[in-house]
């Protein structure tokens, strides 16, 4: 067989398979060494490529898709193009996203001998990717087409089988690069019989004996939370309610939980507990006997300070993968189980139907009283950032749609202002890492599979992947991007640093005095400015009539938002207050 | 002790000694973790800080500014901010540039727990660095504060011994994380005393015999040629063209070698080969008896075709490194030694002075017919991309200056264009992995320490680290950028992809239809289009005499590119034969 075909074959069944493993995206970047993938990806009947040229942004493009849809899988050159991916494949070990990257690589013979573009890309990623493979030199017998295909199947698979995350198989090729695609029979997969390809991944889960062990410590504590943190199942809302309901636990739902919104009912989901939580004389009176937390930790910090100061005797941390998130070193079980169907199991088992009780009802006045202040602070429409959260909520409710949130500021204000609605609302942001880099293309590369996505995102998080709105523009993505210009660093004011340290401004808020609107312009966007909540909302409102790639900016001012911010949660935990006194009172 | 006045006194003893040992600059991207090593860093009155928000720009500045100055150290906060190091990193490993990479982390306890921005930063670099250090928490007995001291003192020396590069000191930090700045005697050295901090690095050397031997091979042979490729060390000139003039070999140099411009003889560097070792008829000619190479490998894929093709009975590569930077594997001495000093050794032991001869006489006559084409084609004012670099020497000549070229066409273009010239041209590259990444912040990095600096990019590599652009804005950097726009991935024309792939445009073409007089305005660059040579001298001129940063936008077309290129060694060629031809006539 001559070089061409051997190259082709091999290649050919790969992105056959990989295709035929659930694999239909593939974010490609331009390059010489990659040519044989890249083409025949391109060639592939069921395969789109996404082309986007700056390799830390097509990362952050395909980790997006992977997240809203179906894996995506990565394609680069050799070199420094590789080492771009790095950022994303941290966030998506972190954030358990399957993604299947290929890199390709100089042949054994051009490796560390001072070849141009090749850096040594055996395990690039060291231990941040689930799985590396190197691949080897292409070859067409029978038993190394077999391995191709089954390497592209295995890759799918362990990228996906939980916990999903990130998987990196590095193809050395020789030239010349390019393809054969008048080979007869390019896709064909007669080595693996087609019928015989079913997953059948299974999942963790616990026997009878440890559900009963799990529901004695349960049912006889009255006192107990259900805690859901960052996951993305929309379907775990139903059986998270029953559970609360079966056993008169309040459900603290964070703003990426997919439990605040949607047609569940809402009765037990605590919806301000990040503020309320704040108050250490509020948290005295809240003292749980049995937490029960699923998905990762919640994003309000308040609830990992009241978890540490409350200790409950006992924190049961529930999580489909045998890994250990829980930063507070007080969990007594860690109970690896895949959510929906441990709760099916402890509804299956549950004895009684615990009547509505007093500490459901005190949890549920509480955030009561607490939303009541948040719902004036919002009709009294203060001009300052967390707001947007409620205003494009409200501007939108007529449709379903994706709301992707940015680190640092914008998921916190999401978690104070995206209160219990009926309307679904997709939520998203990259909280394995929390970074603020590679926001604008995960974003992008969710809106490929989920409709009416917006995005909030920070100045400084936009500046640091403004690449990303390329590939917004090549391929005619529709989203809306919604700026947040606090000319700097937002978080920080809300630090320490941003009282004790003289250089507060060089090294911390670091303005950089972008024009955003030069930004649109450059990507081909639509630009408002909103300086009124009216205003901004009607641009809300025009984004979801018209497609393409979509800016506003709402301009603020970083000490007035911390400032508000202050007095919104001042008033939230006084009104909190004042309503126990009240209660006490009336006993 | 207070934990404020540990973790203040461990890390100002760090900061301190890392600034004794050389370190002037450190290149900060903006975090919380990294509170305690920014404040004090900042407050240390023999350093400089240069905020960069966007850490993979931030690591490619620091890259540039080691490159042409002091060995830089950068600062980053936890999570996937110390990801996006890695590019810049893998550059400065292969390129040899020392890198003092500092990252702060979790604490132990909040690592691999789900704890926010902590991603596993133990060895993140894996091979990719010369030495990794984790950091013990902060504490500050004496032992302590001496370990403080000499990791930084270890980390400075590790990173510029040969072979130079980067290393990776990973700091924990617990809150709070504001130091105390005013602690007495913050940067007190006592502790190590000052006389005795004297680096001696040595080298490697050559003993007489391995001299002798070197030279019994050398000595008996006429057909002998010094290659010299990328080196940054301007003071091996001299040495280099004693060495061709003695033994009577024309000496290959690199664009990159620092050898085609300054004051030294130019009668034996041959500056044309990129060209006329293209030809195989030409190359047949050409057989030599020993190759005596420095430096990296030549920019050149002629160079390598035509030693592949040839050769040589000796090929010696001398690394003042012992790694191995031969990628023909046809060498047959690896040489461990420093140049100048091997250069000066040789020289001492060279018996015979090696008159003029057929040899050299052969490859000067090639190289001046070839050179005379060029010449030619210059003065016809062609207007095609690799002119720029004529153009903007031919403008630039009353001054020393400095010239960065981007990968892929512009160092190409350098290697054409770059002759033999006596005004000192400081000439450099990424040329470790060849990237089109960072190569904007590299070359501002780099302008920090070299005056008149111009970067010759192309589209594609000015998007990719279009971030890089804002570090020229905040810090007021005097630069000019030429952009060579042929909207998309010049480069690819020349492969064998262009002609073959049907989806050739989509693949590697890659249009992005930018507007860079846009970017140069977000920016607050000065912009010029150039539509003619004269216009371009003269933007070229006027960025001489005004400070800041300034764009130079040339559009070009990439297929009459190609063409012109071709049509251009062609003539070079065929010259160099007709010579020959004429010669073999005269005899």
């Amino acid at each position: 067989m001559s070089h061409q075909e051997q190259l082709t074959r091999f290649c050919a069944a790969f992105v056959d398979e990989l295709n035929r493993a659930g694999v239909k995206h593939v974010v490609v970047s331009p390059g010489s060494r990659s040519t044989p993938l890249a083409i025949l990806l391109n060639s592939h009947p069921s395969i789109k490529v996404w082309m986007n040229i700056d390799e830390r942004s097509a990362a952050f493009f395909a980790l997006g898709m992977s997240k809203a849809g179906e894996p995506a899988a990565l394609l680069c050159t050799s070199g420094t193009a590789a080492a771009n991916y790095y950022p994303a494949i941290t966030e998506a070990k972190l954030s358990r996203v399957p993604l299947i990257v290929l890199t390709t690589d100089r042949p054994h013979e051009l490796r560390d001998v001072g070849a141009p573009q090749a850096i040594d890309q055996i395990k690039l990623y060291g231990d941040h990717v689930k799985w590396f493979q190197e691949m080897p030199l292409p070859s067409d017998n029978e038993e190394m087409l077999r391995y191709a295909r089954v390497s592209a199947r295995r890759a799918v698979m362990t990228a996906q089988v939980q916990p999903s995350g990130p998987v990196h198989l590095n193809f050395p090729f020789r030239e010349p690069l390019i393809p054969d695609l008048t080979i007869e029979r390019l896709w064909d997969s007669g080595l693996i019989r087609e019928g015989h390809f079913l997953r059948t991944p299974g999942s963790y889960q616990l026997d009878d004996n440890q559900i009963e062990a799990l529901l004695n410590i349960i049912q006889s504590r009255r006192k107990g939370l259900i805690v859901v943190g960052p996951q993305a199942d929309d379907r775990l809302a139903e059986n998270i309610v029953s559970l609360s309901e079966r056993l008169g636990y309040p459900v603290l739902a964070d703003p990426l939980s997919q439990l605040r919104s949607g047609s569940h009912s809402k009765e037990n989901i605590i919806d301000c507990y990040d503020a309320f939580l704040r108050d250490s004389t509020i948290i005295k009176r809240l003292q749980p006997e049995v937490v029960i937390r699923f998905g990762a930790m919640p994003v309000a910090k308040s609830f990992l300070i009241y978890l540490k100061t409350m200790q409950p005797e006992y924190y049961m941390v529930v999580d489909e993968s045998p890994e250990w998130r829980e930063p507070t070193h007080l969990a007594t079980d860690m109970v690896y189980a895949e959510p929906k169907r441990l709760c099916d199991a402890l509804l299956d088992k549950i004895t009684a139907f615990r009547e509505e009780n007093s500490w459901l009802c005190l949890w549920r006045n509480i955030n009561q009283a607490a939303k009541q202040e948040v719902l004036d602070f919002i009709d009294k429409a203060h001009w300052f950032e967390g707001q947007a959260v409620s205003e494009l909520l409200a501007s939108i409710k007529e449709k379903d749609a994706a709301v992707f949130v940015g680190n640092s500021m914008p998921v916190r204000d999401l978690d104070t202002f995206l209160l219990n609605q009926p309307q679904k609302i997709m939520t998203m942001a990259n909280r394995g890492a929390n970074g603020i880099d590679g926001v604008v293309s995960t974003a992008l590369g969710a809106s490929t599979a989920a409709e009416n996505l917006f995005l909030i995102i920070g100045d400084l998080s936009l500046y640091h992947d403004m690449n990303g709105l390329l590939a917004g523009k090549l391929h005619q993505l529709n989203a809306t991007i919604i700026v947040m210009n606090n000319n700097g660093g937002g978080i920080f004011s809300f630090l320490p640093q941003a009282k004790e340290a003289n250089d507060f401004e060089q090294l911390f808020g670091t303005p950089t005095d972008l024009d955003f609107e030069l930004v649109a312009k450059l990507y081909n966007m639509s630009y408002q400015k909103a300086d009124s909540w009216p205003a901004f909302r009607k641009a809300c409102k025009d984004a979801l009539l018209t497609k393409g790639l979509k800016m506003i900016e709402v301009q603020t001012d970083r000490a007035d938002n911390t400032e508000k911010h202050q007095q919104l949660w001042e008033r939230m935990t006084a009104a909190v207050r004042n309503m126990m006194n009240k209660a006490d009172q009336d006993d």
